[in-house]
């Protein structure tokens, strides 16, 4: 008998209708012989709903009580699946996060969870139970409701999945998988049956935004494998799990797209040690995420520094520049430039294969798609291209390795 | 500085403008030196509508799952309270049933309280905040969240009040107090001023509803002394309290009319002792309840019962009754009547003052109106009427006992 830990995103339950079609499907799982752990979300739309409330009665609403709040939409979710599990004839039990035992720290509305206490699940599943769980919640240890931020349902799943040693999570959401690319850019994209954990953060962090990051990274510190599938339909998914030598034999995994990108060229730094870090250090302090850094090798005793960023930042960032600058030299000067695009071929093949880049700056150069910048890391090659080659950029890509074939 | 526990029902926060009412209100009772508890109930609506969202996944929700559902009602109540409070530079912290250490049995849908421990609470109170509550609510000792039922909030106030040994315990609601009758009958009605809480319990049972029994009968039991008022204005409301002699020299306190009474008469019952039991333990496994009951003197070996009880439990006790009524004997005979009313005239005084019965037969007989049956309690009188006299006898009563002229 099998631990199946899966988790059912917002769409997924977000209507009567839905929440008995996914209460059939955990009662399938658990009568095909498993023990059932289910993980959900706040019915879409009631988060949004509980938020402007809040907004009536504060303009800046205390986080403290807006993580009691917000709890409260997991916990309508958890009730009504575990009534319609037991109106099909199942036996099922609800768990806010608190009685799941998911203990955070007290960083209302992005904690993070310190550590699971899992007993309370473990003895509702040896009774037989299908045990509901409110994702995105916790409790600090002095009893306080919390909240775990963006994607805090998935974080609970693969959690609780570590905790309570499941043989598998699996992520139910609206999309089939993890695609070479988005299917609505590339028609021929395929579905991906397999990818390494180290893939799939690099294809979150350039744009495919199936999964956080931080999901992802919590998976990958305890081994956790879970699969990516579509609650619609029986299809399967996408599996997400440690590296293996045969995954090698795929050069690039797939290729993502990261829109509305910006950038900022700093230029006549004085080439002294500490300047550098100190025009970052003021990104840093504004609470900005920067992505790719290019610092070129100086000339005539002045470094230059680009990056990029989201172009919604661009503003508050040559805000915060301009200050650091001045207090280096009065020479520095600013440029800032948006409507641009990151586009990015991720595989752990490329390792052990060379040329990978040279592949891709070639394809795009017959393209006649002009690269901007390029940034590199071990699995991922990334150029900034212009945002009207975006899309052209990334169909180009996608057919050099071609991704459209099964490997 | 007085400890205060202040009640607000469902429509007295109703929307968010009512939410900042009720903060308003807290917060200049806390600016005016007092340590401040507010117990909520859920906004009015929410409870049905959750109740509604329920019957669309299950036709006969599993009932732990609907408190956990029904929970959430008053956790949003708690948190926008407290954000309210908050926004307007006051210091507010929300709790939960169980954060505040209410434990209750685990009948769930209406669970009753077993202890409160109130540490967190008094802990928060000493840090100035205020505590705001979620009424209704409990956890079971082994974790599970309950719902202590209809009039839950008023629960949790007075008992969370006899916990924290409150000085005063407020309970807010939309009207102004407890009356010596239906306004909407008797219009030159008085505000009673104080109340003891026998009389409370007798006006209650008597269709006056401002508070359901239980919670009285506890204010009692631990002697919390409650005030009635109205969450709208800052009239001075009912204070139900501690008889005590000065409360005698009003005789008649209030009238009260239950509507929508039928009647059950069993006749030919054979004169045998355990005849009459056997008939009204089939009732009370039907789970009816029962009013006044009234067994006349046997005549001929046969005796008779009749009793009363609310006209939609009508046919369900006929059914009952039916069976039970074989089994004793063919001859036995049931009939059955509605449209009929009970009137209740309420007060302490009536036990040191004697023809107060027979001034209230007076005055009815005077108005040309029959009486069915009557009971008497040490401080009530009750009537069964006709439904189309109901009216004219409260009001009848209430001027033969001077109730309209201040005391």
């Amino acid at each position: 008998m099998a631990t199946i830990v899966q988790k059912y995103g917002g769409t997924s339950v977000g209507n009567p209708e839905r929440i008995k079609n996914v209460a059939r499907r955990v009662l399938e799982t658990q009568r095909a012989g498993n023990s059932v752990v289910v993980i959900v979300s706040a019915m879409s739309g009631v988060t949004d709903g509980l938020i402007k409330l809040a907004r009536e009665v504060s303009e800046e609403p205390v986080e403290r009580e807006m993580d009691v709040l917000l709890a409260t939409g997991e916990q309508t979710t958890i009730a009504l699946l575990a009534m319609a599990v037991t109106a099909m004839g199942g036996k099922a039990v609800s768990c806010t996060g608190a009685q799941a035992g998911i203990v955070t720290d007290d960083v209302h509305s992005k904690a993070r969870i310190h550590n699971i206490t899992p007993g309370e699940v473990n003895r509702m599943l040896d009774d037989g139970n299908i045990v509901v769980v409110a994702g995105f919640q916790g409790i600090t240890s002095s009893g306080r409701i919390t909240t775990l931020g963006r994607g805090g349902s998935d974080l609970t799943a693969i959690a609780l999945a570590a905790a309570i040693k499941a043989d598998l999570c699996q992520i139910f959401t609206d999309v089939d998988g993890v695609y070479t690319a988005d299917p609505r850019l590339v028609p021929d994209a395929r579905k991906i049956p397999v990818i390494s954990y180290e893939e799939m953060l690099e294809m979150a962090s350039s744009g495919s935004k199936v999964m956080q990051s931080r999901s992802v990274e919590f998976a990958n510190k305890f081994g956790v494998p879970f699969e990516v599938r579509n609650s619609m339909n029986n299809n399967p998914g996408t599996l997400v799990t440690m590296e293996n030598s045969s995954m090698e034999s795929v050069v690039i995994r797939g290729v993502s797209l990261e829109k509305d990108q910006a950038k900022i060229t700093i230029t006549a730094i004085p080439d002294q040690p500490g300047n550098a870090a100190q025009v970052l250090k003021a990104i840093g302090d504004a609470n900005l995420n920067i992505d790719m850094i290019i610092q070129n090798t100086s000339r005539e005793g002045e470094a230059r520094i680009s990056f990029t960023l989201h172009k919604s930042d661009l503003k508050k960032a040559q805000a915060a520049l301009g200050a650091a600058a001045k207090s280096i030299s009065d020479k520095v000067q600013i440029t800032a430039q948006d409507g641009i695009a990151k586009v990015s071929a991720v595989g752990i093949g490329m390792r052990s294969h060379s040329g990978v880049a040279a592949q891709m700056f070639g394809a795009l150069g017959e393209a006649g798609i002009n690269i901007d910048m390029i940034s590199t890391s071990e699995i991922k090659i990334a150029v900034i291209v212009d945002e009207k080659d975006q899309e052209n950029a990334v169909r180009t890509v996608h057919r050099a390795f071609r991704l459209h074939e099964a490997p």
